[in-house]
């Protein structure tokens, strides 16, 4: 399945903390033939370090495909033969500088100025993210999606399309994903930002004219990368290999073991493509996020009991950033409102990545929510 | 109870690694009375933020007591009306600066300069410490200690005792500690480092005649306390209150939440007692760490098999640090070795910190052990 990417241009945007953005722009791809009623159209919300690639190949030669392709496209899950399936880079998508990712953030030119934003990009959250994505399906004529979709933080932006557009969504799969952080994540979010405020080079956000915080940055992405897998991947991958591959296990104190080089040696790469600046502003979408907001919501509870869409939570039983007991609670609130839920688990060795990377093994389970 | 500090010297200590450390001084304190063939000793080890201070007070003005005083003092399941407890300060303990506190590590003053031994001090492990733990045991005359006992890093440090020490120890009794770090507790190790290295005032450890790298300290500090706890304590206490008490959650980009306030909070005050570079030889003596490598174990299967010792292992089972998975693995390992093992769970909402917080609800589980 090859896949072209697009753009959608919005010329203003109102966000829920009361700020403009002028000319918002955000890629975005498509699987699948919209239906001459506009009546197939299947929403793919991505997670924090993902973009709108969720299924196919750019290219022929890439070599991997998009993150859900396992349960999107032509006779698997979620049926391309069958359904138009959309999918859009976020604001602030930390993906700033890939080629491949359109997105408005800290690191895009304010019109006003014609400089960088840098820290002075408004604050946006969850539902900002929602609102360009409802501009983008309302151009194209799609008045109800069939369904909203996604992990992680592309579960939060689900709940929050079901709790703002009741009207507008006919069932949702928040997979991975409690409707809000508590505070233990909330917390978490900010330890995974702090390595970028560490790094002398963020200078308060203003590095676009000189060398960026990159180590602050690799760390940040190491520990994103560590609290969403498990030890049972970990352990099994590494077995205390050192990094060196000597037999003393003191040759640099940084390093001493292959588990501690090899998110570095998989992350300097990638740096250059991400924007720092976007990682703080990504944190503080999810920090401060209750679904509903869009819709008037003040507060979690209020929120969650706008949802009317029927909904299946897919969880991991081993996740430490979206534990499955708040999952499991969600369930009973939303049951305890009158919604229809299901829930089931992903089993997997990779914690929260489970949702990502193990999605096939619930896939008669999607088919028969998404065909229901 | 009321303790008082005293110091033991130690003119020469030579490393597992080799290196040679002169003038190695360490405090430690005891509960309880040593009898006359020196035959009722137990000793505790401390945690890795923690100090010798396991139970009593220094003044009875003291807030609070020792860590464990809930299971160490006069009838208690550590009964010091019967036994004579000691518990000694670790090499590089953390709290250098603490003026309770007498350890060795690169804040100490090299013999060989005259300045600050800084990243230059020799690289240590928990093998280490029990080194120089046995010379202050051999210094009293004991032979034999009845009980070694600890939590988490002081979990250890009893496995280390068994294992090298083999014809010395009664019994052991790790808390929340698997014998070793597997991978995934080495990659958060690192992680817990990494910010004292990405503050710019660390300066590769030479930080004494300048201002100490605090920021990054702190948000070290952070990790560890936020990685140690679990969310159900977390999410009770905060229940998503703003930082401010304010109506906007984004007053402060960096502190919108009180959760990510109070981590702060609290440490800025306990963060001149604690010096950075300890921290990163704490880090490492505990990654690099096995069993019996002081009697000559090379691997940690090794190191396993000459643990002989009846063995109380206690473990919370939301531990996040030391997952009960692990322990409950190391239970099977050391019966199959042929050694006498039972388990307990330590409930409570404090995941790791159960076996700190929460010692108590396993006292008499614990009376009956040591006194079996």
């Amino acid at each position: 399945m090859l896949v072209e990417k697009k753009l959608f241009h919005l010329p203003e945007l109102t966000t829920i903390g009361g700020a403009t953005i002028k000319d918002v722009r955000v890629g975005w791809e498509s699987y699948g033939t919209l239906n001459a009623d506009r009546s197939n159209a299947i929403l793919v919300c991505h997670y924090f370090s993902g973009t709108s690639h969720a299924a196919g190949r750019y290219a022929q030669s890439d070599a991997l495909p998009g993150y859900w392709d396992a349960v999107i496209g032509p006779g698997k899950a979620i049926d391309t033969d069958r359904y138009f399936v959309l999918s859009s880079d976020t604001l602030v998508n930390l993906n700033a500088n890939d080629p491949t990712v359109t997105t408005t953030g800290p690191a895009s030119f304010d019109p006003a100025t014609g400089r960088r934003y840098g820290m002075r990009f408004p604050e946006v959250t969850i539902s900002d993210f929602v609102r360009v994505q409802k501009a983008l399906v309302d151009s194209l004529g799609i008045t109800r999606l069939h369904a909203v979709v996604g992990p992680s933080m592309g579960g939060l932006q689900t709940y929050e399309w079901a709790a703002s557009y009741p009207d507008m969504v006919g069932r949702i799969m928040p997979v991975i994903a409690a409707p809000y952080p508590r505070d233990w994540l909330i917390a978490w979010l900010n330890v995974w930002a702090a390595p970028i405020r560490l790094d002398a080079n963020w200078n308060g956000g203003d590095y676009y004219d000189r060398p960026a915080p990159t180590a602050g940055l690799v760390q940040a992405l190491k520990v994103i990368g560590l609290h969403a897998n498990h030890f049972e991947s970990i352990d099994a991958t590494f077995g205390r290999a050192l990094a060196d591959g000597g037999d003393k296990p003191s040759r640099d104190f940084a390093k001493t073991f292959a588990i501690e080089s090899a998110f570095e040696d998989r992350l300097n790469p990638r740096a250059p493509l991400i924007d720092a600046n976007h990682v703080l502003y990504l944190v503080k979408a999810n920090q401060v996020f209750i679904p509903g907001a869009g819709g008037g919501a003040a507060a979690p509870a209020e929120g969650l009991k706008r949802i009317r869409a029927p909904t299946l939570l897919l969880y991991s039983p081993t996740d430490l950033v979206f534990p499955k007991e708040w999952i499991l609670e969600t369930a009973q609130t939303l049951a305890g409102n009158g919604v229809s839920v299901e829930t089931a688990e992903i089993p997997g060795p990779m914690g929260h990545l489970n949702g990502v990377n193990e999605i096939g093994a619930q896939a008669d389970r999607i088919a028969e929510f998404i065909n229901c």
